[in-house]
């Protein structure tokens, strides 16, 4: 087996950030989705924007955001993204690379402009986003470098790879290749409206291809269609080695090769904007396995970095998550 | 006379923020005067931008912060300055329009790129800034409509302005338009290194043209070349009919027609970053005056607004200066 040069590769839609803060009235009038994401096309985008209050820019992306965690662990990250030679598509790479990630993506020169999401920020700390994807659309299997897949110790991808039909064809790519190496498979099922938009797709990988889970509460009900949080677990038991389930401040339940273990919340210094605490949990878990932590140890992480997400603007770590988990114990 | 449609107009070269934090070992090995505003051209920009830490994005420029800040207090705004037709441009031209501030100058469709602003923030909140002009070189007295500034009661323009050329006789035909319509001319001296480049011209614009000046120490000390506060203090009285010097947490001094008036400075929620401190001082002390209050209540007003802008990363208000200034009983 090839050396280890990455603890994640991770493979996603490349998206800058657009974040402003606005009122339950603002979403209403604009016929925004409270706590989902909604695709959005060109023209809605531009309409969106044009009625935004003043605005911040800032890289994104829900597993940008995650090899953005494991790079501010202290872990080797790879990434593989798409966005245009555009000035928000320099933002995007500049500030990934910024963080020791190895992203090499070609960058499309033509065609829609690098990805945007319009987040609104409510007062009680919720994000609802709204996603142009522009750009992503060109990312497909030519994109994925297999060396850099056998030699990552996990390769994480996110559901809403499966919005673009180009991304999936990456995905299905990359899984087979990771397997051959002998490596990990990891899916986050990354929205509940994403999961009713794919579900048997979704069903299909989690049983076949993916060895390590997440969700949220809401997508694990989804992808199994029930209203009983335990049914999902036992199903999600039954169909994965591992998965992490996210119940926000109540916590997570980690299912590790058919144990169950219960992890706590990290309480935040205080609560701004939830935008990143998924992306960030997932990135302390993918670490703790990635280094062979064991499975609490594993969620201890993730519940640390996720109370660092939502206690500032934007999605990514602001701060060494090392030294936090460090002064933690946990490393 | 004609109707007053506007607080204050401003003109200031149109500038996009790219914020990120950086410990003062950075500032060395890249050569960052700590504290000052340094010009850099395209070459540099990139070296650097490449250099740098994962950022932020958001609407910048001295003068743009003082109008988005006047908006922020309920006033009437309007701005010139130079922007592409870039991504960056765009980022710009919402954040002050959605703001309400009348924003029509218009775009370049050729030549340098929409100006950015590099701005480290150390541990000690302080910021240094590395700026490249970009498409503000193409700002020019044909930009201005004199109709607009006919109908400001006050006429504001940074220092920052002498440097394109094509900026300084923009606002050169500003200040006689404004005179010509019988309304106030202000004047922000921008920075010590920037009085040092054009400090004759400035001496000639703050004894012949200007009503209000704004200056902190170290640009009122180069300003007259002295040492001695007291000393730059008494020249300014003899020269402008108003002056605000401010100092920091000591807070300010306002020269109204010959009179002395001390305000205290407003001590922030916490003290994260310092950039656009002095460019919000300038909005609250500028819409003081143009709505006819008192000079300590109007620096009572610049105080209260520089405070909200320390208090977080990012030069302009993420509140409303409005309401603060209500809850404050100064509005």
């Amino acid at each position: 087996m090839a050396d280890i040069r990455f603890e994640v590769a991770g493979i996603g839609n490349a998206i800058v950030d657009v974040i402003a803060e606005a009122g339950d009235g603002f979403l209403a009038e604009n016929g925004i989705a409270k706590g989902g994401m909604t695709l959005i096309d060109e023209a809605r985008a531009n309409a969106l924007y044009a009625a935004m209050p003043p605005a911040i820019e800032v890289s994104g992306g829900s597993c940008g955001n995650t090899i953005a965690g494991v790079a501010a662990l202290g872990g080797r990250g790879a990434y593989f993204g798409k966005v245009r030679n555009d000035q928000l598509g320099e933002v995007f790479t500049h500030d990934i690379r910024s963080l020791g990630v190895s992203f090499e993506t070609a960058q499309a020169t033509e065609g829609p402009a690098t990805a945007r999401c319009l987040i609104l920020v409510t007062p009680d700390a919720q994000r609802s986003m709204s996603t142009y994807l522009g750009a992503c659309a060109g990312l497909g299997p030519d994109d994925i470098d297999e060396d850099v897949i056998a030699a990552s110790a996990i390769t994480y991808m996110e559901g809403y790879l499966w919005d673009p039909e180009g991304a999936k064809q990456a995905f299905l790519k990359a899984a087979a290749a990771a397997h051959r190496a002998g490596r990990k498979v990891s899916l986050s099922l990354s929205d509940s409206f994403c999961v009713d938009r794919h579900r048997d797709d979704f069903l299909r990988l989690v049983r076949d291809e993916v060895d390590i889970l997440f969700a949220n509460e809401s997508e694990i009900l989804s992808l199994y269609q029930t209203q009983d949080f335990d049914e999902a677990l036992a199903l999600a038991r039954k169909d994965c080695s591992w998965a992490a389930l996210t119940r926000s401040e109540a916590g997570s339940m980690i299912i590790a090769d058919g144990e169950v273990h219960k992890v706590a919340a990290v309480r935040p210094e205080r609560l701004l904007d939830t935008t990143g605490a998924g992306d960030l949990y997932a990135a302390g878990v993918l670490y703790g396995i990635a280094k062979g932590f064991d499975p609490v140890t594993s969620g201890k992480l993730g519940s640390l970095a996720a109370s660092e997400a939502i206690s500032h603007f934007g999605p990514r770590p602001q701060t060494s998550l090392k030294t936090l988990a460090e002064t933690a114990g946990l490393l």
